[in-house]
Order: C-alpha cells, then sequence, then structure tokens
C-alpha cells in the first residue's frame, strides 16, 4: 500500500542566501553544493489592520550533481532565490551536542526575478525538445 | 469562517518556455508580462519498471509589476524556468467559441539551473536585509 | 537529466465537493471514483482594505484502487474535502466539440475538519508502523 | 515589494499522528490542538531498482480556533491523516537547553481516506454555498 507513495514534502521556498555556497565533490565523484537560505515571510496582522513581517525561517539547501554545479557556478551570498524540493528533518547527536536540522534537497533553483534580472545560460541539452518549441 | 482562508492554490511548475514573453502595460500603469509554459513529467512505468516520459502540461504565465518587467528583460524562449504561483482555472466564452483557461499568476519565477548558469543583477534593494547577512 | 525528474505539478485543494461521486471498476479491475470540486478562494483587496471572495477554481477528482474505493463509501455532495494529488491539464476534442480538463489525480483525500467532525474507520493494516505508535 | 508576498512556506503533509492531541483553550478564549505527526515516504532506489522506505519526517501540528476543536473532536493518536499548513522552523532556549522545533500550523486537516473510510458531520454552516451545490 506504501508502495505506491511516491512523494515526499515537497516544498517552494523564496528567500535570501545567507551564507557563501559550499561546493564539494564525494570521493565517489558525487557533486554537492550547499548553502543556508533565510525566508522571511509576511502576514497581516488582522488587529492592526496591515501586513507585518513574520517571523524567518532557515533551511539548509543541498543540490547534488549537475544542478549542484550549476548552483556552485551562479549563486552568491546576498541573492535572492526561489527553491524547489525535498523536506528533510532530521534529528542529530554528535556525542558533544544533538539538534535538529532542516535541509530541503533541492530539485530546481533559480534566481528569483521578483528582485533583480538574470542572463541564462543553458548547459544542458536534451533531444526531445524541439517539438514543444514549434508551438 | 472562509474568511481565514488565504492560501489559494499555490503550486510550482518546472518547465520549458514555449511562445516569446508578451510584455504591455495597462492604461493605469500595470506592467503585465505573460507567455506559455510546458511542463513534461515524467513518471514510473511499473509494468515496464522504468522511468518514461509523462505527459505534458501547458500553463498561461502571466507576471505583474516589477516582477513582469524582470521576467521581460531576463526570459525568453526555450529557457527552462521554474515558477511559484496562483493557479487560476477560468471558463471562457467570446461569442464564438468557448473553452477554458489555465494560468498561473506568478508570485516568483528563475532560470532553472539545474540546466544552466545564471548571472543576477539585482534591481530591488530592501533595507531590512542587512541583518540576515551578517549570519 | 529528465529522468531524475520524479515530480510533476503536486497541488493540495480544499473545496466543496460538487457532484455526487461516480465509482466504476475497470474491465481489468481497477476500481475508479470521480467528482468535480469546486474551490473559492479569498484575496485580500487592497484598495478596499479587506478580504473578498475570490473567483472560484473546478476541478475532477478521480481517485483510483483502494482511496477511490474508500472515497465513493465516504465522501458525497456538499462535503468540504482536502485533495493532495498530480495536476493533469488536457486538451480534448471528441470531433464534435473541443475543449481543456483540469484533472486531479488524487494521492490523499480527507474530510477537511475545519468544517465538521468525522468518524474514521481503518481498513489498511502496515505491518511496519508499530514502530511509530511506541513514540 | 516585500508587501506583495502573501505566502509562507505552506506544506501539506500525510502521515501518521504519534501522539495523542492535546486541546487546551488559552486565557483569552482560542481554542489550540496540537499533536506529533510521522511522515515516512517512498523512495526510488536506482540501484536495488525498487522503492524502498525512507528516513521519517516529524513535525508539530498545530491547529487553532474550529478546526482545533474539530481536531481534538475526531484524531486520534494511530489515525492517517493529511496536513496542508504553513511551516515554521524555530530556535528556541530555555536557558537550560537548546534546539530547532519544526511545527506546522495547519490550515486544513482531514483522515486520510488512502488508509479507511470517515462519517463526515458538518459543524460549519455557511450561506454562500448553495450557488455552488446546484451544479
Amino acid at each position: 500500500m506504501k508502495g505506491k507513495r511516491i512523494m515526499a514534502e515537497n516544498l517552494t521556498v523564496s528567500g535570501l542566501v545567507a551564507t557563501t555556497p559550499r561546493h564539494l565533490t564525494t570521493a565517489d565523484g558525487v557533486a554537492i553544493t550547499s548553502f543556508r537560505l533565510a525566508s522571511s515571510n509576511r502576514r497581516f496582522d488582522r488587529t492592526a489592520g496591515k501586513w507585518v513581517d513574520g517571523e524567518t525561517n532557515w533551511y539548509t539547501i543541498t543540490a547534488f550533481r549537475q544542478l549542484g554545479i550549476n548552483v556552485a557556478d551562479s549563486v552568491n551570498k546576498g541573492d535572492r532565490i526561489i527553491v524547489q524540493g525535498v523536506l528533510r528533518v532530521r534529528d542529530w547527536d554528535n556525542g558533544e551536542r544533538a539538534g535538529t536540522s532542516v535541509e530541503i534537497e533541492a530539485e530546481a533553483v533559480g534566481h528569483d526575478l521578483t528582485w533583480g534580472t538574470s542572463v541564462f545560460t543553458r548547459t544542458v541539452l536534451v533531444r526531445d525538445e524541439p517539438e514543444l518549441l514549434t508551438v
């Protein structure tokens, strides 16, 4: 029954890149880029009758393989981005301290054009797309 | 009771920009940019035991104000993008023909770094962000 | 590259069941239940400074297999429900007329407790859950 | 600019109610119900070529007002439910210990009909719905 579930908690976050992205390659050749993202949301204060700043959610964003490489080449601290991915909430304990990490494994990342402009250079070519472009 | 609902159907789509974005400004000065987006998804064929191409969803994407201006300056036909926004399903009838339109009013748009790299230039400055950058 | 995409457009809708669910079993034994769902959303009118009714999105909801059976047994016209599933936007043409259908293939459906109470009877038992219940 | 943002991180989770819901009313009369939810997701193991159990995400679910009352009347430990709401990731420090909490403020909750059947009793009546029911 559970085998039919193919969805994990997928969410989309818009926020500010708060740390310089760190890029590394694992021993078996997988590219990984990670950074911290801060998302401040607005909420409507019914008493005050206006929008006010809400609290900030903090996430660790991780991007793998080609997405990881392109994020490392494109994203800088202070950028405004949009991230779609899978949420992972993990308890950790390193013997000295314990805590909870909140991570998003990115499936798509882009600079948020709400806040600026971007120049895009395609690095991945796909043979089966031309038909869509003939519309 | 319904007054507490502040969420409409919000969704995130990754796809291919299939038409050249059209940009216009309304009589009362609101910038609007719109284009068609094609999203082809993969699905797991349990009989074949592998991933196969699924069908394509088509959307009309509309971006307003500053986001509309930046999309017009940044997004081209053939680009791979990620869009977060509110879904609107509308029946229309122009007297001659009738149909259903499926539109997403964008809240955030970005080039999808899964498919390439981007150079971002910030156009919107916000006074209350420096604190986030000190982390 | 596209092979890594396992997510289609997933969305969640809260709305009103607007037609009596129709239940059938295909020739090869798959249970299917479908109905129409209306989702009216609220939006904040900045000119008026208050929340107003937005327009209504209409969807055809389809549920398969065990979920389809349980929906047929539980959901009635007029109920308020929440549906999570995959969006499918399809153009159709039956020779006489053509149009666009907007369908959600449900992955989860439940009565929305914002609007009432429900009594749940479990029909699916899973061996690997007890560990979660010991928390 | 940020004032236009009306969306926080909204997500939908299907999972198992892992603790008995606690219901209380604040000094100023607001009903609150909260419990822990465990969400185990399946992932496709490309090496093994099959679906395997993924790790479990844990959330504290909080429901307010009428939704809180109905959840307290309807939801029990061991139930399978679907929750849509706003994600809040908070660091806390009580002087002795510090940590991170991951909470979802529910906007909609329902028993997941993938796992059973439910009998719904409406407690909230709305005057503006009959038009939808005439379809």
